[in-house]
């Protein structure tokens, strides 16, 4: 569910006349509905509310400061992946207490900042990483705590580029690893292994490899509970499904009720990285019609964004449906089959392909639907050209949260020779 | 050919040791041969050298300032696609007269500015681009210098995102409609159409879809002669291949011994439009080893470079060769298969795989080669990551020709509005 609606015969987002935005600022531009964010957020507060976990935002689906500092106020930490997000989490003011930190390559600049910030957690990946952890912990003479990302080996449903179970893919550690680990504790001076973690993929639609994945992680905390060992957290990842197109995604309700008799169970403090599932909907792209071309083989919608905007069309095939502006451009015509193509000089550059579309004209409005999500945080200057403004609506006004770069921008940091003038 | 080579031990740019370039810069970062880059524009000049065409290059490419600069001090001109790319072509002092403007999505805007600063010529891809071009001039009262990109509908052996002369895509027009706006000339009272493009692709490594190409413009060009239309301009786009893997494209000289025998019967002015053939080996990304992480079914070889900073790998499934910066490395060692990976939180990020490599260290610095095209060009912040610097060999001295980024440029323009606070 989301809060773009035709309201009479134009799209709204929440109260707001998206067109009446377009006169404001440039086309393309990111949309956010605030009340769409917190919805999402709550729905899954919602239904884990029995074991009341901590629900941390996967920063890498939309790192916006509006964004995050929407979803922090109301309570969620942070799942973080790079020095750069705990930057950009701390200037939002995000409790660091709330601030998980997963991904495969920290560094130890990295790791040293996240300890001097006091973050709850590292979401750790090799063995090799966990020595650098201890390492740095111990020139800062901290203890630090530690969670292992443990790789369940589940299949799930997904594109190959988002799935992250898989035992050949580069995340987390074998089960083996991990019990080692465990029996070797005293080697590791300066950090408390206290949980586990997984993630299993995005974009996943269905509960049974959530259930499968659980079911091997519970085992083994039994497992290790004989041994004496007691943990403190489950971290179960992200990976919740959303609507792009047909899917049928599970509710956060249906979700939880799928798995909480399982975490229930295992009596840790539970962790959540919902990313997707909190802001994939809640965002769209408004762009412009710049031309149509009509060929003797196929009708192109020639519109204002690019791949360099939004890169999932090209890089997962992703489908996103594509809706205009003004209602009545779709109802009162025949549809015929057009790509949706942007500006920029490569094939790659599509919204849409073969997508039944009524006759447009140059300066219609289009709004790409479900961008919220690895949108504006993967866009680029290719082509050179400078990213677009990201706006949110907030109770009935719409704000510029982020304004669009100027060609300005596009040189900063660069440096001609004095050879080379 | 380029100018990175091992002597001694290690990989040198030029005769510069690419290790002391590590000890002074942070890995990851692009490091571009200025040799290299003229050698390879020379090589092209000279094979073209009978019919004195225009070279410019593409800047998609890389727009480097430095990279451009170097480019434009020996003559060349420049293939733009965006108003981005006209500024910063004019703000390294290009001379307009030696600018070509392509793309399928010029705005109002872009072309306005590229009249006011007297672009050469208008590479036009539609119709109701070339009646938006008309308009626009009419009202700055000037008449501006137009190709038609025509279509040949040529099959090309290359990646499909970058295949740009099937019938069934965006680019170009086709004979037919080019026809027909060449006997409905007065319609355009504020265009001159005098000149005919084509870019069938890229990453080409023969010349016989060229002359087919070429063949198809040339009966084309006849026919108007024949109705008193006279040309000036034929451009023959860009596309040549080149060495990554063990591709064995056509040199400069053998394809312009191949096409030139068609070019020369045109009697036009010939313009080539040459990016990855000029940038794409003289540049590399160099990259440190973060961890070597073995699994039960694969070692990965982590590294600080991830798919925000390239992305071919993911998007192309391009090949790179990847070098150790210590030759002995490889030399001295067994090599086992490894996957090449990143530390962004996605399987898509990866830069090699399965690839034979020796037992390497963390702090180890890779050469990942032939990046000079399309590497920085489409590089991003993903995962908040600040997008690394470029540096420049030129004449035994290296120079930073683009700082890194901080992390404070990744909240640039960004506002909290009031009600978030």
């Amino acid at each position: 569910m989301h809060e773009f609606k035709y309201i009479g015969n134009e799209l709204h987002c929440e109260t707001v006349k998206i067109s009446d935005i377009a006169k404001k600022v440039d086309t393309p531009f990111y949309l956010y509905s605030y009340k769409t964010l917190l919805d999402h957020y709550y729905k899954l507060k919602k239904a884990f509310s029995s074991i009341n976990p901590l629900i941390c935002f996967s920063m890498k689906a939309n790192s916006n400061l509006a964004v995050l500092r929407a979803l922090i106020k109301e309570g969620a930490g942070l799942d973080i992946v790079s020095g750069g997000e705990l930057y950009k989490a701390l200037r939002i003011g995000a409790n660091p207490k709330r601030i998980v930190y997963a991904s495969v390559g920290k560094t130890d600049k990295e790791i040293r900042e996240a300890i001097k910030n006091k973050i709850l957690l590292f979401n750790v990946e090799s063995v090799p990483e966990l020595d650098l952890i201890n390492t740095v912990a111990q020139k800062l003479k901290r203890k630090v705590d530690v969670s292992l990302r443990i790789n369940p080996g589940v299949e799930v449903d997904t594109h190959n580029f988002i799935a992250t179970a898989r035992q050949d893919n580069k995340f987390g550690l074998d089960l083996d690893t991990v019990k080692f680990l465990f029996s070797n504790l005293k080697r590791m001076s300066n950090v408390n292994l206290i949980g586990v973690h997984i993630h299993i993929g995005s974009q996943i639609t269905e509960s049974h490899p959530f259930i499968e994945a659980i079911n091997i992680i519970s085992s083994f905390v039994d497992e290790l509970k004989k041994d004496g060992v007691r943990l403190k957290y489950f971290n179960i990842g992200g990976g919740l499904g959303i609507i792009y197109r047909e899917e049928t995604p599970q509710t956060a309700q249906g979700f939880a009720k799928a798995v909480l008799p399982y975490l229930k169970k295992l009596r840790l403090k539970i962790i959540l990285e919902p990313g997707r599932f909190i802001c994939g909907n809640a965002g769209i792209l408004v762009t412009g019609v710049l031309y149509i071309k009509d060929t003797r083989f196929k009708r192109f919608i020639i519109v204002d964004a690019g791949m360099n905007d939004l890169i999932r069309p090209a890089l997962y095939d992703a489908y996103h449906e594509i809706l205009p502006i003004v209602e009545s451009k779709f109802k009162s015509q025949n549809l015929e089959k057009a790509d949706i193509v942007g500006p920029i000089c490569e094939s790659a550059d599509f919204l849409a392909k073969e997508r039944p579309m009524p006759r447009l004209e140059s300066g219609d409005l289009l709004a790409v639907m479900g961008a919220g999500a690895y949108g504006f945080s993967m866009s680029s200057n290719y082509n050179s050209r400078p990213r677009c403004a990201e706006v949110m609506v907030i109770r009935g006004k719409f704000y510029v949260v982020k304004k669009a770069e100027s060609y300005k921008d596009l040189v900063k940091g660069e440096i001609i020779p004095k050879v080379l003038r």
